[in-house]
């Protein structure tokens, strides 16, 4: 139900390279106007994770107009507005319909400069594997619809700054270290997209599973035994392809589904004090969370 | 719920004017590529409009994968290919959500050559106003759901044509015969697009009512009493801007609410054979119903 791969590159006649996207989610918070961010921050991901610099957005809303106030809609596309704003995009329109259940995002288009088209398939053995957001906004979702996570929690302040963030500092720190290859982490999990990443690259991804950074609260809620189903599917699929041992928490955590997720890149090691450099500000902890090894009997080993 | 404007212009640091819309729609037909053909063509629509050649197309899905089987979606997306590829346009990606109801549509980017974009402020007076398909696809499609209209029957056959059928050729006699001003007919009806259209070009519309193409059986099915509610609501909202008399099944034809409508096309008097020849193969039945006079008491005047 998902394409592996939804950004595409397109040479237009005057020559730039168009990257494009499409997205849509349902809410995953209450508050109409995060919607619209988290979502809007999600659909730009992938304009970041290609290297490419978003131009436009337009609007793609299924509305639930019986069952919820038109304020609703309103909320959650100035929610998007904010976001579409700080990307430096331009809105150009959008298309709205009736719909019994509300799903909301973005069709982005952008540009990538001549010869810096990320993909993920030129990761170097040596490189290390930095990733610019913690993991668990799947697992803080299902807390939150379960009743065990609340607005006002430090988990949910937590996750909420984490998707309504750009990935925009990332993509340019990645630039900055002349980053070889970079994806951003959505619905397969960190450790599938890992896996992806790697069989693409012909390498082996090393990570190390303690420094990889998890939102606040969330391995609490899993040992409290909140797992996304999503979480146990993405485990079903890429479990053979991960080598290593892994806790039975960690496995949730590592193959939980994320929204609005972090970029996962491969920067030369001596990049990166550079890369940390251009992330000074940043607000989510990036971290080096492991290292590109040759190719090995696993995608991804986890030690 | 409606944005009046669904393509927009933006010119990309190369100098390509890119055109862009975003649209999708529900099930109009029950054959799942009819209906994928539909939607592609009533997205790649609004980039004809705007005298724009599509390049890239995203599929967007909104999938009820527990009551369809994934056939379904199989043989909508190899419909929608099929008109992509018609329009010579690549498929660049897509995005599928499960959702309770089934909706589908294209995010279309194209591109306008340098000083040929069309909109609807600049028609001119005494140009003829061409329509390039019959009306009345929403008089049909609620004589489906009502059972007075069968996939074999005639009406349906010639209506699905019409929806299928890509306004690319129109574009072109358009372009061939220096049109002025172009629009396509969607949801607001013949006559609240050409109320827009009018404003827009500080001009009146003047609509000789027997010249209009109409869908074969549509009119009997309005005489049955099948009245779509948007075309009531179309006519409460411009009903003030049209002047002239409209008999009552006028009134529901004309402002029937178009899916993949044609396009109306605002023609040089002199260039109307230049257009004709250019859709000499048009299987639609293009007619002259009207002409652009200068602006007076209401937008359009129905004679």
């Amino acid at each position: 139900m998902e394409h592996p791969d939804d950004a595409a590159i397109f040479r237009m006649p005057g020559g730039d390279l168009l990257v494009q996207t499409v997205d849509l989610i349902a809410p995953i918070v209450d508050e109409p106007a995060a919607f619209g961010k988290i979502a809007a921050a999600n659909s730009l991901s992938d304009v970041y994770a290609m290297g490419g610099r978003p131009l436009t957005a337009m609007n793609i809303m299924c509305f639930p107009a019986k069952s919820l106030p038109l304020e609703v809609l309103r909320e959650i596309l100035e929610g998007a507005l904010d976001r579409i704003r700080e990307a430096g995009c331009a809105l150009v329109g959008g298309h709205t319909v009736v719909d019994p259940e509300l799903k909301f995002g973005l069709s982005v288009s952008g540009i990538v400069d001549q010869g810096e088209v990320w993909s993920i398939d030129r990761a170097r053995v040596g490189d290390l594997l930095v990733l610019t957001k913690p993991i668990g906004t799947g697992v803080i979702n299902q807390g939150l619809r379960k009743g065990k996570v609340t607005d006002a929690s430090p988990a949910y302040q937590h996750a909420l700054l984490s998707m309504v963030t750009l990935n925009a500092d990332g993509a340019r720190a990645g630039r900055a270290a002349g980053a070889s290859s970079v994806t951003d982490i959505t619905g397969f999990g960190l450790l599938g997209h890992a896996a992806q990443f790697a069989r693409a690259s012909r390498a082996t991804f090393e990570i190390d599973a303690a420094a990889v950074p998890i939102l606040e609260g969330a391995r609490a809620l899993v040992a409290e035994g909140i797992v996304p189903k999503r979480a146990g599917e993405n485990a079903d699929s890429y479990r053979d392809r991960i080598g290593g041992t892994l806790g039975a928490e960690d496995a949730v955590l590592f193959f939980d589904p994320q929204t609005s997720g972090g970029l996962l890149a491969c920067v030369p090691e001596d990049a990166l004090a550079v890369f940390n450099r251009s992330l000074a500000d940043w607000p989510l902890g990036a971290a080096v969370i492991g290292r590109v090894a040759p190719p090995g009997s696993h995608d991804v080993v986890v030690r």
